[in-house]
């Protein structure tokens, strides 16, 4: 009997070839006008593309702000930008969000398969259905990119683009080393760290620990760890927990030195398993480093013999809220 | 032979009185011209205080930034505010964002017992030295809201002052009811959940269990945490871990209604301990819970036969960082 029932691998392997999908589906969609501020609504799976383009626009002269609540800050007016994004359309949070940024005036472009969002929205690009919304990532993020791209808001480079497709491309790498992951962490629980700048990325893997493995995970950045949690590390046992860094040969050369001294102090309670981001440009960066996480969440949920596709405690919890 | 060498006790007891004492050093200190940002510049227990001026700042029209970084954002300039917290005043990152936001023209106010900061800033307020930065927290927070409200970019009214002061001068309320959840607690690594908009509180208990208590600790918001987080409860141990909700009577109702639900799936595979912030006022809410937490790590650490004041562990890295 197969576990992977909804083949949820074919679903990941085929990730280069949505991103390249998705990067055509905001042809000729953007907004005009000034923007000073952007802001990116949704929940869970929908939401992380807005962190991604938060860590991408780092340097921007315009702040984003994910939005992962019912409302929209205050701050919001006719200056924001503000993408509603919600998979299916039907998320409550994004729903009402979105509707709080209408009142506030704010320009607004939905990123949905359809749902409510989809109906109310006057402005939506439609992404394709019949996914699992975390599997979705790359029609939630290239839609939210491409608009602004075709705005003038922000410039992404074709080589951008292509070292990102070139890099993913090469799936069997990931998958090697997704599974060699998944085998090390075990019974353990993951907990996964990665420098302030792609905070982001560490979030995405606890996150795919949580709904494709069904596991606990958590994570935390440098150098904040460095003044906290490093100290619950005392007490800490290694049949317990793993340690997982996701590191980046751009971080700032003191979290780098951090993340060296850490892994040898904490050596002596957890594992310390290191995984790299490949590429030059910041774009390959980030996906490669969750690239490798969707295959470690992937191969954590084969080894406990769980089905990675259904997320059946969500499910539950969502009638229980009708 | 006693455990709390430091008397941390007699530190989290007064600080109703730190409290009181703090709203008196910004007197006379503020910014003029425009602002349009604020900035909270710091790490760790001087970072916190940053991550309460957002909530308190929620529905103002000036967006609030926490900066746990070595640099300032890109959107940094002359008419944002830029608050550079450190409690020894030489904390690294944030001598480094400091540099960086002078570079970008900012309005900056120090707040620190000294140190290198302490010697670069031109505007200062000085706060008193020999604690631990995270039981300082009244003398990091307080000034900046001081400095916010005497530059007219604030309106803090006596009586939340009044009603806060109040709240925390029950302290024996608050010891008995950390007493009881360090006992609850007991072995178990506590997971602490609140809403959004009070994210801040769980982390700062979070946290506190990591310094205080020298155990691991996490923490989560509602509701992004019925997205992904529920599931990993899947296969979670009741021996293992405990869930704290930190719950509020002004939470959004469908906020209150996803805790209840989730209490009733999770509660099958652990414990659910809550705890409801005090008060009418924002600031009595706030600092209410977080002083519940700051007791139940001092007695969780105790509990376990350790001293809640030194953190062996950070210092050690601090060296090996040099």
């Amino acid at each position: 009997m197969p576990i992977d029932n909804s083949n949820m691998l074919k679903v990941i392997e085929d990730f280069p070839l949505q991103c390249k999908t998705a990067l055509e589906l905001p042809k000729g969609i953007s907004v005009s006008g000034k923007v000073d501020k952007i802001f990116v609504c949704g929940m869970g799976g929908s939401a992380v593309g807005g962190d991604l383009l938060k860590i991408y626009m780092q340097n921007s002269k315009i702040p984003v702000f994910v939005v992962r609540d019912y409302k929209v800050p205050n701050f919001v007016d006719e200056n924001s930008l503000v993408f509603a994004v919600s998979y299916s359309g039907n998320t409550e949070e994004t729903i009402s969000a979105y509707q709080d940024a209408v009142k506030k005036k704010a320009k607004i472009v939905a990123v949905t398969t359809g749902g409510q969002l989809g109906s109310m929205a006057k402005k939506v690009i439609k992404i394709p259905s019949g996914m699992q919304p975390r599997a979705a990532l790359g029609y939630t993020f290239f839609p939210v990119l491409g608009v602004l791209v075709n705005s003038g808001i922000v410039d992404v480079k074709g080589r951008e683009i292509e070292e990102m497709l070139d890099i993913l491309s090469k799936t069997e790498e990931f998958k090697t080393v997704g599974e060699r992951i998944a085998k090390k962490i075990g019974k353990r629980t993951p907990i996964i760290y990665a420098s302030e700048m792609l905070g982001a990325v560490a979030y995405r893997w606890k996150t795919q620990f949580n709904e494709n493995g069904k596991v606990a995970a958590f994570y935390h950045v440098f150098s904040e760890m460095n003044h906290n949690e490093i100290a619950g590390y005392q007490n800490i046992n290694k049949n317990d927990y793993i340690a997982i860094f996701i590191r980046d040969k751009f971080d700032n050369e003191r979290i780098k030195k951090r993340m060296d001294v850490t892994k040898e102090i904490i050596s002596t309670r957890v594992d310390v398993e290191e995984v790299f981001t490949r590429g030059e440009f910041l774009l390959s960066r980030i996906f490669s480093g969750i690239y490798y996480g969707d295959f470690a969440s992937y191969y954590l949920a084969l080894a406990n013999r769980i089905d990675p596709t259904p997320v059946t405690v969500i499910e539950n919890l969502k009638k229980k809220l009708k």
